[in-house]
């Protein structure tokens, strides 16, 4: 079982690591994993489901599921992974097929869980933190990974171009993100977050939640959202104006725009994700407005909407050829107005192919 | 500081079980809980953000959340509570401002953030395994809580007469499901888990996601959705017949009416949850297709969809006043088809209200 497939490349980093087998699998919510505590499994193994545990290690690739996937699991696994559908207590018996140093995430195991895991464990098997193994192979997106991402990344487009055509002015905030939320449904597709769509003085909430804040005409508009692809995540962000709008607010939009630019242009394999962050970060400081611009430069994407790698003032990361990452500078005015532009790109060694195609000369919507 | 708050309950819970105090939050993604996770402290501070821990105690009632979230504690945040925006580690900051005997859970710790609590916290604060003590609390829902629930209910009824009068026959059951999804929005709401719609042999797939089946005439179609109001979920199911089916899918769906009948006049305060689906189970032993029954009889509904009490065989809950809880039995025929009825109900003590009235003689749509 030698070669160049998800499970043994994983199980080439658990040798590494030293261990006789890697446990992947989510025991918060065992049986019932979020969307996202489930991307390691399916990328792994191909299982969608809310319930897939597997162990990977020299020689043996074992997938698991209960009772209510068996059938998904016949049609979705690959074949390199034996099956086995477990019954009783899951997480008791899971500890029983372990056996030797087994590798385990401690983000993604609760206390109560690894309790079960140490009780139930055969003699001889022991427990060795091993976290983020799975996601640094998850880095690395191949051809068909990056397809789903452009693909979602083009439906967006469509949705931004849909929400520029209708106007947005005299609408909810709520309104406009459900009309691109359905829009995105229309297209066979579905949103990879819940979109924020924060106008005027909303936008300086870095988390604001579309509301029932009617937009009025020359203000600014940030529309963040992404769509999903086979599973795979897009993420963009464009802010528009709504008519004519404050001449601080026009150069604030232009100083971001040339911080983003600066940053596509500086990404790159080899670059790290400090470097670029700090890119991106001068031209805002250089204006005297450092301190509006509170979050990293951005982080990658693919089957978590947030995944690896980091760009950002304390991110450790060194970027490397497949990331695909969001480029996200922001000035955020209390009180006033947020902007924000966002795009989405491959880091490739000569520089990025970028993935979001929607205009980003500043836009004057209805 | 005594009283009736939830805090006050909270607190008392907390010295009963020999704490100095219990900290409340998610500890397994801290900064960005999952909707599920932030319940607990949604219902005792009023945060509806991503990012909000507190700890209660006696003369205690501290919150926390991250920048991101500080005007909106400040709008949010029940007036017992002292707020704080934290900066920093998260985890760490927590676990400075943990004293004494310090209850947490283990089911919404992660083994990494554990960790770091040891790491941060001060010399005298200890960790105690203390689960379940909001939860506990959570199940007697107040006047209001039942209000929101009850109209949650009464807009799935409106979507299932939306649904019922379209037909359904010639359509996807995805179309179906995402009908019923964008009528909620429509309707002010938004699902509060994503809507199962299972047609034909689909039906007798417990967990089966509706897909790009075009439902035929003549079949039987599991419609399992709920709507949420201020946080609050609702949760039913209603098998209807696109035209006549056979007639031993119609004994089918009446031993599951019967089912259903019974246990609803079952039902009350100091009826435990193993009794109840007995109750449920009984008739659909008798006539031979136990096997076919192959889930608990309901659970618990709230700001989760799925919260304590537990009906089902092994439960060791005992319903009581102000639970509201499903009542769904189920049979599952393997290829051919799946009926489940499923009501919500508030537990009275001489019986229950039910919240559901969509009528349950079979219904024949188009």
């Amino acid at each position: 079982m030698t070669g160049d497939s998800r499970g043994d490349r994983l199980a080439a980093l658990a040798t590494e690591a030293e261990l006789d087998c890697l446990f992947v699998g989510d025991l918060v919510r065992p049986g019932d994993s979020g969307p996202d505590a489930i991307a390691n499994v399916r990328w792994l193994t191909g299982f969608t489901g809310s319930s897939g545990f597997a162990i990977v290690g020299e020689g043996r690739r074992d997938f698991f599921t209960d009772f209510r996937y068996t059938e998904r699991a016949r049609s979705e696994v690959t074949g390199d992974f034996d099956r086995e559908t477990l019954e009783g207590r899951l997480v008791a018996e899971l500890a029983k097929r372990f056996s030797g140093r087994v590798g385990y995430d401690e983000d993604a195991t609760s206390v109560a869980s690894l309790k079960k895991l140490e009780e139930s464990m055969p003699e001889g098997a022991s427990l060795v933190p091993a976290t983020g193994l799975v996601e640094k192979l998850r880095r690395r997106k191949d051809p068909q990974e990056i397809e789903a991402i452009a693909e979602a990344s083009r439906l967006a487009d469509e949705v931004y171009e849909f929400l520029a055509e209708r106007g947005l002015s005299g609408k909810t905030e709520r309104e406009v993100a459900q009309s691109a939320e359905q829009r995105m449904r229309e297209l066979g597709s579905g949103p990879s977050f819940d979109a924020i769509v924060a106008s005027g003085p909303n936008g300086a909430l870095p988390h604001a939640e579309p509301g029932e804040r009617v937009i009025g005409d020359g203000e600014l508009v940030v529309i963040d959202m992404g769509a999903r692809v086979d599973g795979y995540c897009s993420d963009g962000t464009r802010t528009w104006a709504t008519g004519e709008i404050s001449e601080d607010a026009r150069e604030t939009y232009e100083l971001v725009r040339r911080s983003q630019a600066e940053s596509l242009a500086a990404i790159r394999a080899g670059v790290s994700g400090a470097e670029a962050d700090k890119v991106s970060r001068d031209p805002i400081a250089d204006a005297g407005q450092g301190d509006l611009y509170g979050h990293g430069l951005g982080h990658g994407v693919g089957l978590e909407v947030h995944e690896a790698p980091r760009l950002g003032k304390t991110s450790e990361d060194v970027l490397s050829e497949g990331d695909v990452v969001t480029v996200e500078p922001g000035i955020y005015v209390p009180e006033r107005y947020g902007v924000r532009i966002e795009d989405l790109v491959v880091v490739e060694t000569s520089g990025v192919r970028n993935l979001s195609s929607t205009p980003k000369d500043l836009r004057i919507t209805g």
